[in-house]
């Protein structure tokens, strides 16, 4: 039988496992610390609560869970694994709407599921570290939830990202000074949001192919095409009224951001960020680093996207940090790729000790001491060999001379030290050689 | 649209939250302390690799995912949502088995999910603690294992639980001492692990319908009826060798156990105890608390589980600690119901002084001190409001006279009680209130 885990998920094995418990921590604490507050929600929602919430790209990927008897025998789901945790907290919000503060500053940990293609930083199951702040309008909401981010960069040992920070309406407003139709600024997004992969030529194929207009594309192609395309594009978007006060309002977000930053974090105006997912309305932003052609993490505000579960507009805005894809920069740093087992196995002399045995075990543990009993069969050889194999720090034990002594044998499995030590020295000694 | 969420599921908000992230904290502090290394596995497994793992009851239950595109529109699934997390570990060890230390001690904590009918203690989302020793057949494993748990109901603070011990082999023993057909144990196994929730009379019952002879049901319903079942179960498990060397290891078990366990915890002989997965061998065990007629905790010896993912025989032996109950009997005992929060909001005074406001919770940010920026609309009046809501324990703010005597404002939400505090003494005074 297949024993690897199903493609595009994967297994963490304990020393994986303690790198991603650490980083999790400091996240968490990094959230708390600005003031956001814990959070979550189920695996899987009702499927329409899902559907028409991640564009047409997005909805593909969403994994649908059959209905429990008859009716899923013929095929029919109900539940679909949640595809982000955006869409989870607007339902809950829009649920306790009366009971939570506003603004209401939450973050949520947890996997998300997109039947994505599987490759590097790409999975299907995916962790994602959520912060948002539901019902609030100002832009120091944006300035919030980008500069807790940039703090958890840092605060994992991150360093150098930059922030592409664009937004809805300036985008709207470049669109509209190409002559872009209303009815294919939606189709045209999708295509500019493909800059980074495909390149302006190819983004200008793409745009054809999607139906606009010659000149329109010309338009366009020339304007990516060029040295300045920021410029460019800033005098596009400050052609109309509307272009201009959005424009003013990223230019403010930055103003207020750049004190706020860590050093070594920059923000980058980038006026084709589109972002794929259909519910953002104003400030979008993806962080990227040097090494990884793929976002670390992104946001930006959804306005109306909790008006389709409560009878009422409430603003909200947030981002996601991509804890997988910043692991699996931290473990090709090498610096951290793994974090080490601290701990003390108590052996077992013979059938006739193992009470005096699991009794050492309970003091040393009641003391604090992370303590495994050996419970596999063997002689003390073995078993001090399967200390080896389990990265232990310190074997002990106790035969009958030990035990009439008052002592316990303590071996320590780097140096292969031994010594007797008596037993009310032994804790503070195994203290010592954990460190 | 519905807002709740899918039935048996739930929403947990903050407070609550705070209280669940405690007490899984207490739990993986409790094991690794007892030597367990933390793991994890996808939430989802290949569909065939849980088939045949979970008795007849239990394969019904499994939440089942659609394949994308054509043939999940046919209705066809591939995947199912993990129904435990003993199958995944045999999975993931067999699969690593040759990299893996024997024994391996490993933990997972997550949800699994199960089509059960909702009620109180029952859900379709339920988080797990799990434990186990993969390649260990000493007895030794099964106190670990036990003791462990009974170390973290003590530690999470839910004392006076009761161990019901039992072994399939002791099981085994007793339904051929009735002249049990062998075709007809398993099915004779599944009423009589419902004795406690249909008791004497409804298994005997349940045994009749199922096929059972009327003097083999006759023979059982008497004991099942009578005042001192366990010492009649005793004698009828000791009528053979085999019976006799199970109830010796039973009690072997037990004598290991007494001096670990923490005062209050006890362990009582269930001989008609069954445990309804397939999977297990040997000793078998459900925790109980006497505010709740369902296990809070179970496990027990599978042998041959492994052998299912590996061409080789793998003993193992583990336990899961039933958080989700625990915490209802934690709640429901009033004492921790909810973890109350601890922090600062700062006030922004004016559109001009955003600027000030960020920089003034950036510094009580990178001194240690949980604090959020108000990000809605409205003036002070508003924003004071807004931070009573949101159960603030200090309200700061820097207007332009604060500003110019190098000042802020503190207001004590619980007091009203409000006074100006030079900056250089600000960070050590809210420490103070914020205790």
């Amino acid at each position: 039988m297949l024993t690897e885990p199903p493609s595009g998920t994967r297994d963490f094995l304990p020393a994986e496992m303690r790198l991603r418990q650490r980083v999790f921590a400091t996240i968490r604490e990094t959230f708390e610390r600005h003031g956001f507050e814990p959070m979550d929600t189920p695996a899987f929602e009702r499927l329409e609560t899902l559907m028409g919430k991640y564009g047409e790209e997005g909805e593909k990927l969403i994994f649908k869970i059959l209905r429990r008897g008859e009716r899923g025998a013929q095929g029919e789901a109900d539940f679909a694994l949640r595809y982000d945790l955006t869409v989870p907290l607007s339902r809950l919000f829009a649920h306790h709407r009366h009971a939570l503060p506003r603004p209401f500053r939450r973050y949520q940990v947890g996997p998300v599921w997109r039947a994505d293609r599987a490759g590097r930083g790409r999975y299907r199951e995916l962790f994602q570290c959520d912060l948002d702040i539901v019902g609030a309008e100002s832009i120091l909401a944006e300035v919030e939830v980008i500069g807790t981010l940039a703090a958890c960069y840092h605060a994992v040992g991150l360093p150098g990202v930059t922030f592409h920070v664009n937004s809805r309406k300036v985008l709207m407003a470049i669109l509209e000074a190409y002559a872009v139709p209303s009815e294919q600024i939606g189709t045209a997004t999708i295509a500019l949001d493909k800059l980074d992969k495909l390149g302006a030529a190819g983004v200008a194929a793409e745009l054809t192919e999607r139906g606009l207009s010659q000149p329109v594309v010309a338009a366009i192609a020339a304007d990516l095409a060029s040295a300045d395309l920021d410029s460019r594009a800033r005098a596009r978007a400050g052609a109309s009224e509307r272009g201009r006060a959005a424009l003013a309002e990223l230019d403010d977000l930055c103003g207020l951001l750049a004190p706020v930053l860590p050093e070594s974090t920059t923000t980058r105006f980038a006026p084709f960020l589109a972002r794929g997912l259909d519910y953002y309305t104003g400030c979008i932003f993806e962080v990227y680093h040097p090494r990884l052609p793929l976002a670390i993490g992104a946001g930006g505000r959804y306005d109306n996207l909790l008006s389709s579960f409560a009878a009422e507009t409430i603003p909200a805005c947030g981002g996601s940090f991509g804890v997988d894809r910043v692991l699996l920069l931290l473990q090709e740093q090498q610096q951290a790729a793994t974090v080490g087992r601290s701990l003390v196995m108590v052996g077992v002399f013979s059938d006739d000790l193992r009470a005096s045995a699991l009794e050492l075990a309970r003091t040393l543990r009641s003391d604090g001491i992370p303590t495994e009993l050996y419970c596999g069969a063997g002689q003390l050889g073995k078993q001090l060999k399967a200390a080896q194999g389990a990265n232990v720090t310190c074997f002990v034990f106790q035969g009958p001379d030990e035990t009439a002594r008052g002592e316990a044998m303590v071996k320590v499995l780097a140096t292969r030290e031994q010594e007797a030590v008596p037993l009310g020295q032994l804790v503070s000694r195994l203290k010592t050689r954990l460190g």
